[in-house]
């Protein structure tokens, strides 16, 4: 099967679940505002890299499937509550649970995405439930730990490289090594094929989060249906202005705060101190760092068996290098 | 061992674990928050239930404190979002979390309780993991259900009473059942004991919410630390505004009308609502109900054997029954 077929096939499981999963459920309040954000596709990255990583071990697809839709509805959850904490008004160029219903009806649509999520998990028949919990329930607390570092870094006058990589480590990578991770286990890897699937996922995890924050900056904003430059308005720290921060001289320094202090950035300010990081060779430095890392994912799964599965997760590294928005 | 000796056994053995399991816990801007609404203290009526029910069936306490630690998680994370979702300024005579700090971060600490709840949970040696994660999970999920059809009350012109039973079924009275059934699942309870333990808690849970209902207008405002006639001012359809509308002539529902469609009430004004409702034999008849449910949740505990722990269940339907806020 090639990647595109098994892609293709996976995802129409997973619409299926979800479907079955919704039918005739009461009342609609909730669950129309539960449907929404999880109907509005994505790419189902999360439960593609469960699955990929259950069949390269040599695991039955069959069998992970309730997994795989567990930290799909794991991650939705992280979107509707994410977005509203970040005042976020559009994702995927739709309006966000908070901004279609409201606060309340997203809180609750949020609530209950994850106990889906762990009703989806409780489904499992294999042997080891008790290891899988404990490793979605111990990735979700990392993720929530992550998002209050996140919050805590806006008030931050300023933030080191270290902590900015703990925090990308939870917020992001976390779920993306607890798909992966869990895959391995339904698959019953062995401990090396388990490090190694976990070697993987945390480079692909920290590169996918480097690569949003420039992503950010120099995307094509109809296809990320986001506007340009938004970490910026919302005075984010991201890799960019901490590297930056690192290299930049006194003058242009002084340059990048006059305009980061503005209350409101236009695109053309946007496209200044998209200039600023050029100049300071951050943005080679971001790109750098993200093929690093991608080649380090790449790397560890020489570990496992050749197979179209190992070969669909190498896939899932270019994808990520090409992506654009 | 007495009632009350049980009690404050439990009571410590959940401090313990509370201190312990947020010992050392990084981010402090998340665990504050979490720690905060959990401390508080309140009666710790979900825990107790679940190990007096695992006790009453020939199980021992040791084997549940982890999951009866879940429970109150659980509780807790219902209360911080409730509390943002319904506007609540105040809990238990302070501050709510989303008041004490904002409401990103009374978003997130519930997220994390509901996280730790879960990995409380997943602590469990009983090899009914499955069955109990399950039993948690539905019922959380008819909580949000129950939350929804509550918030979705406040828009309704008129709510049936069978309405409410339903919402307050799911919305109170299913953790309090998920409290004691898994406490019969893990103390290895018969079929006939664990569906005596959930009568018991079903009629203890309506009971409570009924009472919650009619203490909010009768009750000694500095003991609840909440003002009388909250929901009233709210505007909550409640069983007392339901069973009103039954029972009330023209003269007196107009009379009411004009009070409740008033923006403020004064505490003058709740108190001429109280007479209406004494006056239409409201505040007796639901006096009545929580009588009956109170007496069968009494009844089906016969079924048990006798032992110290089936008479600390029914004294909890006592000290439910002379409650007064």
């Amino acid at each position: 099967m090639t990647y595109q077929e098994a892609v293709r096939h996976i995802h129409q499981l997973m619409d299926d679940k979800i479907e079955f999963l919704f039918k005739d459920k009461q009342p609609e309040s909730l669950y129309q505002a539960m449907l929404y954000p999880i109907e509005a596709g994505g790419k189902r990255i999360r439960p593609l890299m469960l699955a990929f990583s259950c069949q390269a071990v040599g695991g039955a697809l069959d069998v992970c499937l309730d997994v795989a839709l567990a930290v799909e509805l794991l991650h939705t959850f992280t979107l509707v509550h994410d977005d509203i904490m970040d005042h976020d008004a559009l994702r995927r160029g739709r309006p966000t649970v908070h901004v279609k219903w409201d606060e309340p009806t997203a809180i609750l649509a949020g609530d209950g995405l994850v106990t889906l999520a762990f009703q989806s998990l409780s489904q499992t028949n294999h042997p080891h439930l008790k290891e899988i919990l404990q490793i979605f329930t111990n990735g979700l607390l990392e993720l929530c730990e992550g998002q209050a570092m996140d919050k805590a870094f806006e008030v931050q006058s300023s933030v080191k490289l270290d902590e900015y990589l703990e925090m990308i480590d939870k917020k992001t990578a976390r779920l993306i090594e607890v798909s992966c991770r869990i895959g391995a286990v339904i698959g019953n890897g062995s401990d090396e094929e388990q490090e190694a699937i976990r070697k993987y996922a945390c480079n692909l995890g920290w590169a996918f989060q480097i690569q949003d924050d420039l992503l950010d900056l120099i995307s094509n904003e109809s296809v990320s249906g986001k506007p340009i430059g938004s970490d910026l308005r919302e005075k984010k720290k991201t890799i960019l202005t901490i590297l930056f921060e690192n290299r930049a001289s006194d003058i242009q320094r002084n340059q990048f705060l006059k305009l980061w202090k503005q209350n409101s950035l236009s695109n053309e300010e946007i496209h200044e101190i998209r200039t600023l990081f050029e100049e300071t060779g951050v943005i080679g430095e971001t790109q750098n760092r993200i093929n690093a890392l991608l080649n380090e994912a790449s790397k560890a799964l020489n570990t496992l068996q050749p197979s179209d599965h190992r070969n669909h997760l190498n896939a899932m590294i270019l994808h990520l290098k090409d992506r654009v928005a």
